[in-house]
């Protein structure tokens, strides 16, 4: 089905908001098969709202809508959806009643402004807002429908999931199913290669690759009659996308790379601590994001300086004088004196040249050693990113060595 | 003048990224002087590209359009908008010599359908692309003008800068000053109060807030004939708003603190160390991701354990024992510890409630104390968020981490 989204609000106009809003529902739609044509953000303004919505149904025969729908003067979405749709705003018994409670339970005082968002299209299918004040609303005319929900992303994306998502799975009469497999290790293009025989041809489960951030990801996706047949589809599919790349995969799920590794270091009760150079406290602060880790992460230490390197992991001079900074030899080490000092399971360190300056021929910018001290073993591992910058250098030596702790403990 | 922003791109359809290049151009027309009346995305289509022109102009003046520049099948922008503007594509003598100039000096063999980008609408002025192999180019029809640039945000940005902006300024008969002014520590209905003398009835220069992560802008602003006599107004301005809220300010320059900070350390060559519990190591990522910060920044150390507390820092068992982890107490036992171990000049230490978890009544989640040593003295600073979430409570620490430093060395 032909769909345009339709964002209201003046602050995107001005720039002052990056339009998340339609990114998240273009991916949801296209996940269930429908085609979004057209995004449109309009301010405020009844009149051009209005032929907006008229432009948008010449071609397309849903309209997913956000924002507008609040209590002050400017949220006219609401009057200009019935208006362009040949109905008229009624005071509605249940958004009243949900409206009346709220503010009673939450022992707020109501404006009268707020009484707005007790007023519905007649004809329209009411939506709850789960996470705020303002209710969504679907309203048809004539085959063409509008789906209307909250702006903030927060309450947007809760009525997308608990409202919007049933009715538009409902439309359909084949079922989408997809699972995004995230890898680290390896190329977009040598991905591609390696499937190749798998995606060659194939027209369902269909399979796409994304590069993202120094990653790479596969979507596996299966348009079936039922949902079972196509869960069914996508998962043999991605028994036979095992077979070839599956050392590199590290969630069936979509999972993020360090919050798989950090329910890993929680379920097995593996402490961990760490030593960073180049990255500078990035893996610390990414571990330290996960509400619980406490539990298992006991120190980190950004040894920015050669004196820090000898003083707190007990390198030797002589290494650093050797070897340098930015060796296997440092990576190990800084590794096994941080295993020393703290007694944690698993200690990592990393040691790398950041940039933009600081690169050499045989040291280019971009080059990273990790190193992992591990049940009595202590071994360095080399990464080397292509240089783009001091920011991805840095998140690319981050991923390596969650990788890095990801294979020795999964 | 009414201006729309037209983005051409699959991708944006599939929500595969986000429309950032329309948040960015809708900030600087809007500082400019120019109303963004709307925003559309549509795909590489030539019917419905068309379609959306031709509407777009029976509202606005100006289109700005970024994407489908490039040398693929798929690329149509340019062809679609000489047929919308009434003219045809023709072999561009300037834009080929460029194209195979730039070929000839990289070293690689040209494909043909490259050669696309050697024609251009034959009315266009073309904007030359110093970031990438697409130019851009502006076409009017009766008062009516396209302005089309590449879609990659880099070379859409770079092209804006030196291309577009002299001649959207040139358009104007006048000119928009403006400075933003970055503060931390007063949020923004404190700020409008106090800020309201000013802000009350004044028409040039303008005055506005915005919150931000934490934090409070200000954009003070000036339509005048001529830019000196802009620049004049709003430095004014700004000397009124020095006097009411000048220790809040920390940029006049739209500046992240950070990066001042970062700065001010480097210009008085102040070393510095930290000892992080709450943020875990985002103070010394923050810190670091700034090049040449290695001159300044010795080493940081998460201590996320009571033992890494006592172990690294010093800390004293009594000291958690009496007063709790998430204590003045303890903040400046970690400063004083870290320092007598660094003897660097500053040493910061926080130590807080990050949450969702750990609150209690007394010591809330988001609570954090940071600890400050300094030319011989020690103190401990109280900072408390709203708990709207783990991120910005470790954000909001960061900040405060970052302001005291500032509030010191400035």
């Amino acid at each position: 089905m032909k769909t345009a989204i339709l964002t209201v609000g003046t602050e995107i106009l001005f720039g002052q908001i990056v339009n998340t809003n339609a990114a998240f529902l273009s991916q949801e739609l296209q996940n269930m098969g429908y085609d979004v044509m057209y995004h449109y953000s309009v301010g405020d303004n009844p009149g051009r709202l209005k032929e907006l919505i008229n432009f948008a149904f010449h071609d397309c025969d849903l309209i997913l809508t956000t924002g507008g729908l609040g209590p002050t003067q400017d949220d006219l979405t609401k009057e200009v959806i019935a208006e362009a749709m040949g109905d008229v705003i009624v005071e509605n018994e249940e958004c009243m009643k949900a409206l009346l409670d709220n503010y009673k339970k939450a022992g707020r005082t109501m404006t009268p402004n707020n009484l707005k968002q007790g007023y519905m299209p007649s004809r329209a299918r009411v939506l709850p807002n789960d996470a705020g004040t303002a209710p969504g609303f679907a309203l048809e005319k004539d085959g063409k429908l509008i789906i209307s929900m909250p702006g903030p992303p927060r309450e947007m994306k809760r009525m997308f999931e608990l409202q919007v998502k049933p009715i538009l799975e409902s439309m359909q009469d084949s079922v989408i199913f997809y699972r995004i497999i995230r890898t680290f290790g390896l190329g977009e293009s040598s991905m591609e290669t390696v499937l190749l025989p798998l995606i060659d041809g194939q027209t369902d489960p269909t399979i796409a690759t994304y590069a993202k951030e120094g990653e790479c990801s596969l979507r596996v996706a299966s348009k079936r009659a039922t949902k079972e047949e196509a869960v069914a589809a996508v998962d043999r599919m991605i028994e036979d996308v095992n077979q070839l790349i599956g050392e590199y995969i590290y969630s069936y799920d979509d999972e993020d790379l360090v919050d798989v590794v950090g329910k890993l270091l929680l379920e097995k009760h593996i402490t961990i601590s760490c030593a960073e150079s180049c990255t500078g406290g990035l893996f610390a602060a990414a571990l330290t994001d996960i509400p619980g880790i406490s539990e298992v992460f006991e120190r980190g230490i950004v040894t920015y300086s050669n004196r820090a390197k000898m003083e707190e992991l007990g390198v030797k001079a002589e290494t650093l004088d050797k070897f340098g900074a930015v060796s296997p030899e440092t990576a190990c080490e800084m590794a096994s004196g941080l295993a020393e000092k703290t007694g944690s399971d698993l200690c990592i360190s990393v040691t790398g040249i950041a940039g933009p300056g600081g690169g050499t021929a045989e040291k280019p910018v971009g080059l990273a050693y990790i190193g992992i001290a591990y049940k009595g073993q202590v071994k360095a591992v080399k990464s080397q990113y292509r240089n783009v910058s001091r920011k991805w250098n840095r998140h690319y030596a981050l991923l390596g060595m969650l990788n890095q702790v990801y294979q020795l403990i999964k």
